[in-house]
């Protein structure tokens, strides 16, 4: 018989969101916790009272085909989280946190990372929805990715594939969070937009809408709210990170050839700002043979929601 | 039944190289053609006498499960060859090969380009056996890339992915032949080599046992021989182009996660002298989950086989 709900939990840095969604992509009840805990095992508990509350108030747990969970370093093979350094309970350790909800819950769990589960949301309830070929990346604190070939998630061997935001693309370049230097993420996340921002400020910006801002803490909302006002400086940090994303995208693009490229997360409600120029260095630098072959997208999913449906994707796969 | 036999075909820019070969990878049966001819029409028909002789040769086309093409720009969902710009009747054309073949023999064809037919060569009978995620870089007049994930090779969404020796690795670098610049292929191919040499012996290196040949053409293995006699010039040509390798290779490890690099062609045959700077650039720019994960491994196929070996793999996946 098929199951009418699947369960998805999305672990952040802050907060822990879950909810039980329909075949329709629809969160019926949805609830939140703190992720940090002391230990995984009283992490696990508390989240655990949740979601079995949750799970009896729709009828019970025959109702479910499972349990999907994005977690950051999140090893789909293993269903571990590995070394996360932004959950205290998993910094340095390798947690076995699906075998854990499963054993306190009683339903199959499977786990990736949150970047893989926003990519099986999009494919599942999103604008990727049919497509066999793509290629998400989330702008976030962090770049993510997943990857989509042939309709299925990349994991490579070891499954911790589709980590494109820690693709080198400027050689020894800004320092990275990784302790490596040049990465994708280290331009196009929220902090990257904010270095930039400040080296453009620096750079003689001073009649800048932004210069009136604390400096190392400019948000992309905030370089849009200028450039929606005709500020150039802020226009310029656009360009400059939508050209470096472009052309990463070009080399990903020689990579799988996906149908699209969709994009999710701050950076990505710049709009025109960002994508005319995402666009622009994507034309410029591509190969001949895909020029202007791949579409570049937004998510359409509902920011609030989006990590719970991604990660309740997933459960829709467990067999 | 299951056939014993399966035919493959090499579509070089000169030669057109074919043969039956059995399940154990053994070429019982081998011919050549020039891939030159004013038109598609006649080279196939050409071909397909050679390739009829041997057919009948065997036992007939009963015996067969079927013919593999691996050509330059060939599409395996198409079946067709695609704007070659090395094969004059398939210059500024898209000619449906596979289907011509198929007319001519009466045999189902499959058919793609040359870096994906070695790839599932490798897959079938050589050093990648086994493996679900292995990338093969084809090393030789361009540079070619078959990218294989969760044991399928990767086609993408228009039957062209996996043109890795178009990935950008320097900005505004060396002018490549497709036309834009700093492509991976511009320093790591037959041609990029000699130009690496050139610019080092330019740059002062006359001393060196290079400095004697047509400076314009010096091929890797002149450089290899140089290097065998501790020539320093020839030495720093390979490490030179074995760090742009390598960088490019972690870059690629963040892609898919593989679990090898398998190379194959004339810049893998120096040994040593390129594997060493490869694997120093892969383990300094890789990130951190994935340093020593991914094995770098040499092609161990005949070189003249490779080819038809390659093509033929592709002919057993035929259903």
């Amino acid at each position: 018989m098929v199951k009418p709900y699947v369960m998805g939990i999305d672990i952040g840095g802050t907060n822990t969101v879950f909810g039980v969604v329909d075949a329709r992509g629809q969160i019926i009840e949805a609830g939140k916790i703190k992720s940090s805990s002391e230990t995984a095992e009283l992490y696990c508990a508390a989240l655990s009272v949740e979601l079995n509350n949750l799970i009896e108030k729709v009828g019970g747990k025959d109702k479910f085909n499972g349990i999907g969970i994005g977690a950051p370093n999140g090893n789909y093979y293993n269903g571990t989280i590995e070394d996360a350094p932004n959950i205290s309970w998993a910094k340095g350790r390798v947690v076995p946190f699906a075998n854990m909800v499963s054993a306190a819950t009683g339903l199959p769990v499977a786990l990736t990372n949150d970047a893989n589960a926003a990519a099986i949301g999009e494919m599942t309830y999103g604008v990727a929805k049919g497509m066999k070929n793509f290629i998400m990346i989330t702008l976030g604190t962090g770049v993510g990715s997943g990857i989509v070939v042939n309709g299925e998630l990349v994991y490579g061997h070891d499954g911790f594939a589709g980590e494109l935001g820690h693709v080198i693309v400027k050689k020894d370049g800004r320092a990275c969070g990784c302790g490596r230097k040049g990465c994708l993420e280290a331009y196009t996340s929220a902090t990257g937009v904010a270095r930039t921002a400040k080296e453009l400020i620096e750079k003689g910006g001073t009649k800048s809408l932004l210069a009136k801002f604390d400096i190392n803490h400019v948000t992309s909302k905030d370089v849009y709210d200028a450039a929606e006002q005709g500020d150039q400086i802020a226009i310029d940090i656009f360009k400059e990170t939508g050209h470096i994303l472009g052309e990463a995208f070009a080399n990903f693009i020689a990579f799988t050839s996906p149908e699209a490229i969709v994009l999710f997360g701050g950076l990505s409600k710049a709009g025109k700002y960002i994508l005319e120029p995402v666009q622009e260095s994507m034309d410029e630098y591509s190969l001949g043979i895909f020029k202007g072959k791949t579409k570049l997208l937004l998510s359409d999913l509902p920011e609030s929601d989006a990590a719970v449906l991604g990660a309740s994707a997933l459960a829709w796969e467990i067999k």
